[in-house]
C-alpha cells in the first residue's frame, strides 16, 4: 500500500508558510507501515492540482490531499477530485445541516460561501471527525484509477490530525488487507543513541520476529529524542491494547528510565506532570538558552499550575547581582549551581533548572562552543553536570534545554 | 521560466526533518519573478529520484534538486542527474584538489568516500560558491530535455542559500532572457495590512508601470510582517544599485516609519542595532510570551553587546515580589508598566519591554484570549498600549513579541 501526500496552497510554494502538515502525515504513515514515496506541494490552481493528483495516482494506491477545503473561491480541492473521479459535486444534506448548526450555536452569521463546504464528489463519503466547518472526504476512485482512493483533509493542523488519525490511517490499513485491529503506542526516550537502543532491544526484537505479537520500530526525532513504536495486530481492540500493554512493560523493563513520555508527551509534559503530582513549583535560570526553556514550558497548557517563572541572566553582571553567582567564571559548574539556587530563592520556587555555557560561534572564557553546564535544585539540594554538545548555536541551545529537563525528570522520578 | 524544487531525503518523508529549504527557495524564486508551480519531496532512492526529476522536467524549464550530494553511498543525486542527462560521471580535478585542501587545512583525515563529491555529470559545471565539501552543480540537459537545466545543491541550509542566491537565481534570470543585471532589495514592514500598503503605494506602482525603472512586489510573511521587494533591471550592477536606492527613498518617503529592516534584518536586529548605536542596554519582562522575546533576542549573534537579560514573571506572585507590580489585576496597563520599570531596576538596564496578557485558550481576570498589554521603558519613561490579537495561543505570543519590539524600535528611532 503506497500513499502520497499533496499539500495544496500557493502560500506554501511562496514560502510564506512552511509545510509541517506533510511531515506529520509522513511520520504517521511510516509508523502505520504505509509506504509514502513522494510528497508534493502545489498552488491553488485547478489545472496544476489535477496534474499533481493524476501524477500521484499513476504511481501510488492512495493520495491524501491537504488544504483547499475552505469556503472561499480559492478552495477548489473538492472540484479537482470530482473532475479526476469523473463525477459531479452533490450537496450533502447532513453536512449542510451540521454547518448551519455550528454557525447557529456560535451566534455567527453564515456566508453563503460556507455552504460550498457541503458539496462532495458523488460517490464520496465524509469523514466522521469534523472539528471545524470543513468536512474531510474519502473518495473511492472509478474509471482508470478504479480501486484507488483519494482522501481530502483541511489544512488546519488540528482538524487534519484528528481526521488522519481517526479515519485515514485505519482506512489505509484496512485497504492494505489488514482485517484485524492495528494499534500502536510510542515511547519517547532520551539518553541513548538509536544504535544503542537497537542493541538493548536486539534480543526482544528477535523474540518478536520468531513469535509474533507486537512489533517494534525506532524513529530518531532529533531534539525530541528517539521514539520506540510498539505496534500490535489483534482480532479486537481490547486484545490489541492487551498486547501493547504487555510489550510496553517488557520494553520498559529492558530500556528502563530513559522513557520519558508516551505518544504526544514531550519532556516538558513529563516534568510538569511530575511537579504537579508532588506539589512542587518550578523556576528556571537561563544564560546560554536565552529564554528557550521558559518558552517551551509555557507552551504547555496548564503549566501555570507549577511554573513560577524564570530569569534570563544573559550578562555576567546579572548573574552576579540578581542570582548571587559568585564573581568569577560564568561558564562553570559553580556558576550553574549558584544560578539554580539563586533563582529558587528569588522566585520562591521549590525546584529549578539552570543552564550556562557557550552556544558559539566563538569561544568564551577559553571554553569552546558546545561547552554547557547544567544544574538542578530540588528543595535546596543542588546537582550539576557538564555537557559537550555538537552542532551550531541553535542545536546547542535545544540540546541543553532537553538535557537539563531530562536531568530534572530523572531526579523527580527518582530514577 | 518555470522552475521546480525537489527536496531529496528519506528523513523528509518520514517526518524526522521539516523541509524548510524548499520554502526558502520558493520565496527566492517568487521574489526573482520565476514561477514555481510544484515542489516535491522524494527519498534517497535512485528509481524514485529519477521519476521525480523526469516528472519535473516534463512540466517545467528548470529544476533545483536539494540534498543527496554528501559523501556517503546514500547520496546519489549526482548519479540520478547523470542518468537523466544520459551521460557518465567524470572526476572534476579542480573540485578534487579543493576537497583535499579543505581536509588538509582542518587537519582531518579524508575518507575515500569524500572523493565521490568530486564526481560531476559530463557536461555539467560546478557552482563557484562552495562553503562546504559538496560542490553545487549546473547541469544543462541534452536529449529529450535539451534546453532545460537541472541544478543540484546540498541540503545544508547555509551552503544551499549561498549557491541559490549567488549562482542559481542569476542563472535562471539570464536563461529567462534577462540580459541585463537584475538586483533587488526587500524592505520589511510592520504595522500595515497588505491591502493598506498596496493602497499607500498605488500611485507609485502606477507610475512605475508607465515609466519602467524599478518594480514593486508585496509578500505577506505572517509574524515577520509584510515585505516590499524593490527589483531593478539595468545594464550594469552599479546602475541597478542606483535605481534601487532611488526607489527605496521614494518608497520610504511614502510608507514612512513602518519599514523596520532590509533584506534579512528581523525586528530584533533593528532593535539591537538601535540600542548599540545609542549605547543603551536592554532587559525584558515577560508573562504571556513566557521567554519568547528573550529567546528571539538571544538568537541574534552579538546581542550580548546590549542584552542584560530578562525575567519571566509567569505567576502573579513573581510579578508582585520580583518586579514590584502593585497587587491587583495583572492583565492591565498598570501591571505592564510596573513590569517594565521593575525589570529595568532589577537588571540595571536602560531600556525594557514588558508583556502581560491572555494567550488562551481560556479567559483570565475576565479578559478574553488575545487581550495583551505591552509596555516599554526608556530611561525611566514608561509607555504602554493594549493589543487585541487574533489567533491561537502561539500566534498571540508571537504577535505580542513583534508588536512590543516594534513599539520599542519606533520610540528609539524617534518615529
Amino acid at each position: 500500500m503506497r500513499c502520497e501526500v499533496i499539500a495544496v496552497g500557493s502560500e506554501l510554494l511562496l514560502g510564506q508558510i512552511v509545510d509541517t502538515n506533510s511531515s506529520w502525515m509522513g511520520e504517521q504513515l511510516a509508523l502505520a507501515g504505509i509506504d509514502s514515496h513522494f510528497q508534493t506541494k502545489v498552488g491553488d490552481n485547478h489545472i496544476r492540482m489535477a496534474i499533481a493528483l493524476r501524477t500521484a495516482l499513476d504511481r501510488s494506491d492512495a493520495v491524501i490531499m491537504c488544504g483547499g477545503l475552505g469556503p472561499t473561491q480559492d478552495d477548489i480541492t473538492r472540484e479537482v477530485i470530482a473532475e479526476v473521479m469523473g463525477v459531479e459535486l452533490v450537496r450533502d444534506e447532513v453536512i449542510e445541516s451540521r454547518i448551519r448548526a455550528m454557525f447557529g450555536s456560535r451566534g455567527r452569521t453564515m456566508a453563503g460561501n460556507n455552504l460550498r463546504q457541503a458539496l462532495v464528489p458523488a460517490g464520496a463519503s465524509t469523514i466522521s471527525q469534523m472539528p471545524g466547518t470543513a468536512p474531510g472526504l474519502v473518495c473511492p476512485m472509478t474509471g482508470p484509477y478504479e480501486g484507488k482512493v483519494v482522501y481530502a483533509v483541511p489544512g488546519v493542523p488540528y482538524e487534519m490530525k484528528e481526521m488522519v488519525a481517526g479515519t485515514i490511517i485505519p482506512d489505509l490499513q484496512q485497504r492494505a488487507g489488514v482485517t484485524s485491529v492495528i494499534k500502536s503506542r510510542t515511547l519517547r526516550t532520551w539518553g541513548q543513541s538509536e544504535s544503542g537502543l537497537a542493541e538493548m532491544l536486539h534480543d526482544e526484537i528477535e523474540r518478536l520476529d520468531a513469535e509474533p505479537g507486537a512489533t517494534l520500530a525506532f524513529l530518531a526525532s532529533g531534539i525530541e529524542g528517539i521514539k520506540v513504536r510498539i505496534t500490535a495486530k489483534a482480532p479486537t481492540e481490547a486484545e490489541a491494547d492487551e498486547v501493547i500493554a504487555a510489550e510496553e512493560a517488557i520494553v520498559r523493563s529492558i530500556v528502563g528510565d530513559i522513557v520519558f513520555g508516551v505518544d504526544e508527551e514531550t519532556i516538558e509534559y513529563a516534568v510538569i506532570d511530575l511537579l504537579r503530582e508532588r506539589g512542587l513549583s518550578l523556576a528556571v535560570a537561563e544564560s546560554v538558552t536565552g529564554g528557550l526553556i521558559a518558552a517551551r514550558i509555557t507552551n504547555v497548557p496548564g503549566s501555570s499550575d507549577v511554573f513560577r517563572g524564570g530569569v534570563v541572566a544573559y550578562a555576567s553582571e546579572v548573574k552576579y547581582s540578581v542570582l548571587d553567582v559568585p564573581r568569577g567564571p560564568v561558564v562553570s559548574a559553580e556558576a550553574a549551581e549558584a544560578m539554580a539556587t539563586g533563582v529558587c530563592r528569588l522566585l520562591e520556587a521549590d525546584v529549578s533548572v539552570a543552564v550556562t555555557g557557550v552556544a558559539g560561534p566563538t569561544a568564551q572564557e577559553n571554553q569552546p562552543p558546545g561547552t554547557v553546564f547544567v544544574a538542578i535544585s530540588i528543595g535546596g539540594e543542588v546537582e550539576s553536570r557538564q555537557l559537550r554538545l555538537p552542532g551550531d548555536r541553535q542545536r546547542v541551545q535545544q540540546f541543553s534545554a532537553i538535557s537539563v529537563l531530562d536531568m530534572l525528570r530523572r531526579r523527580l522520578a527518582g530514577v
